[in-house]
């Protein structure tokens, strides 16, 4: 029986994660899914972004289903580094995972792609790297400030993401992984990961393998999206990156992602990349996409590639049927999406 | 009389330089130009990079225009640390300026931008930041390595890019600045960069300002590239974006860049973007629109504005004349070109 918790959040956060938990309770029935009231309305209400005890409690779930959390009435940053930042580092979701699909009936920017030629994922180092936090200020406020931020990378940490890396490929049909970085700048940690990158590479004689700076790929991720099959890279390219590959499969809209614990020691959450959008939030219009790809993640992740692949061709099944543009109803797509999973 | 330093470079570095130099015969008559053969074919001659004496006579003069540096005999980094980077730091080339135009004629890989509705510059900062190059590893090779990359940011440093980027503003008509940072995450460095662009804004009151960070410009780059007008931002993260800029703007084949000391102080440097394209070397088929349109920028830097608009105008003309896909001769490009602007 999988522990879920849920972790609603603000604006449409709510109004999506409840159909993900509807085609949820479908796909895994007997789920137990307990809510918890983080985000924006919480800061306001209570001044605690995380308390610990909410901490502990989460820690004794299989896996965090959010929404999304943010509201311009928060200061910028608080929730980010308060709660899923900190969530990402104490439970050690050192793989961040974000799918990329151009799908059919979906449109992308570009003009010479098709639905169906984008299918990558990128595997996101989420524990180390400049997000690390190390770095101060000194002589703050005058001419004469500085002010450092620290990369800092483990052979540990760099293994452990670049294998998983490559266990992805491994299981997909084109069998290829990329690492970017940026190794003619960042010659120290540059050097750390393409060696370790070599070494992983060298017990998968059949994989392909290919190296880009992270300027190359940023601009080859808007040419030739195509290429790509998995990614691997540290935490900040990667967060570049991904933006990067939603806005060439038609926004963050449809995009879903995880910060996984691979070995399961502690909770991995899952969540659509958008954000609250408190401009259509109460409107039920937020499409829920996302947030049901997002579940799909989840399922893979507690071990049940079946349901994750029923989910997703359901969601590729009603995105192909979709209209551009037309106007849709949150409800109805998380009641069409349910009952495509349970047929 | 200008003096001009010419390193035409590697690939087909010469033969764009040449239509370069014809443009910038004509238009600066005068103009004493002195070659010098740094690259790869120096470095294999006599394993030098950048001889300090060498640089003593880059030095003593009013600017440097650069073809292209590099071939795949030379070790990874070698050039571009020994040489490019090595001339912005010396020569404190702090403001690394990339603009960025969809020509009438050329076309974007973006589906719904028409030429002329992409009409921006970035301004990188061009010598702090992770390129600092501060930064070790221990324990190298081993299970238990560490490597670190510290991102350095002074207040002098940022604030004298922020002043370049407001004034640049000034001048255009859209007058519009945007801070491209990750203030979210790096608070340390992004509170810096926030605060003094905040302070210089104060001063232009006329000036529209806004922010984003560094992941979701990299979208808006692709989704909405006609919103920006100037972008201001640190060493790494416009060497993303100025990518990202290219790529939208079908490709760095048509980009200009400038590595400039504002003051005058040292010799600033000008060069396409595209590299020595080996593959296509020696054949006369390389565009030189990008090595020109960067004379242009020397021009305009060395004080010149009439003369940097005319071969912009001439370099526009040419574009909005060629037939899509067309060969071109790179001889006759510049010998059109330099009959445009002596017309
Ligand atoms: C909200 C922010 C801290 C976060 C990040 O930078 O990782 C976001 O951009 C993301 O990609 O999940
Ligand atoms: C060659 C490399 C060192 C350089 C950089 O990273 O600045 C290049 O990518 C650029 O943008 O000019």
């Amino acid at each position: 029986m999988a522990r879920i918790a849920v972790v609603a959040g603000d604006g449409i956060g709510p109004e999506v994660v409840a159909q993900a938990r509807k085609v949820l309770d479908v796909v895994l029935p007997g789920t137990e899914a307990t809510e918890y009231d983080l985000g924006a309305a919480r800061y306001h209400a209570t001044g605690e972004v995380l308390p610990d005890s909410v901490l502990a409690e989460l820690a004794q779930h299989d896996a965090i289903l959010l929404g999304a959390v943010g509201d311009p009435s928060v200061p910028p940053g608080l929730l980010e580094r308060g709660l899923l930042l900190k969530l990402r580092f104490e439970f050690d979701q050192y793989v961040n995972l974000r799918p990329s699909r151009l799908w059919p009936g979906t449109s992308s920017p570009l003009a010479n792609v098709k639905p169906g030629e984008i299918d990558f994922v990128v595997v996101r180092e989420g524990t180390e790297g400049l997000y690390a936090g190390a770095g101060g200020n000194m002589h703050t406020g005058t001419a004469a400030e500085v002010a450092t931020e620290e990369s800092l990378n483990t052979r540990y940490g760099v293994e452990r993401v670049i294998r998983d890396a490559f266990a992805r490929a491994a299981r997909r049909p084109r069998r290829k992984v990329t690492l970017v970085h940026k190794t003619n700048v960042l010659t120290h940690a540059g050097g750390l990961w393409a060696r370790t990158f070599a070494e992983v590479a060298a017990e998968y004689p059949d994989i392909t393998t290919e190296y880009q700076h992270v300027d190359a790929a940023s601009m080859f991720m808007v040419t030739q999206p195509q290429r790509y099959d998995v990614v691997v890279t540290d935490n900040l390219f990667g967060d570049i990156l991904t933006d990067i590959a939603a806005a060439v499969t038609g926004g963050i809209g449809l995009a879903a992602s995880g910060c996984i614990n691979p070995e399961r020691r502690h909770p991995s959450m899952f969540e659509p990349v958008h954000g609250s959008a408190p401009d259509i939030a109460g409107r039920g219009v937020a499409d829920p996409a996302a947030a049901v790809l997002s579940v799909a993640l989840l399922l893979d992740h507690l071990g049940h590639p079946e349901a994750a692949r029923r989910v997703t061709e359901a969601v590729g099944a009603e995105l192909a049927g979709r209209t551009p543009g037309a106007p849709l109803r949150t409800e109805e797509v998380g009641d069409r999406l349910a009952a495509a999973v349970s047929a």
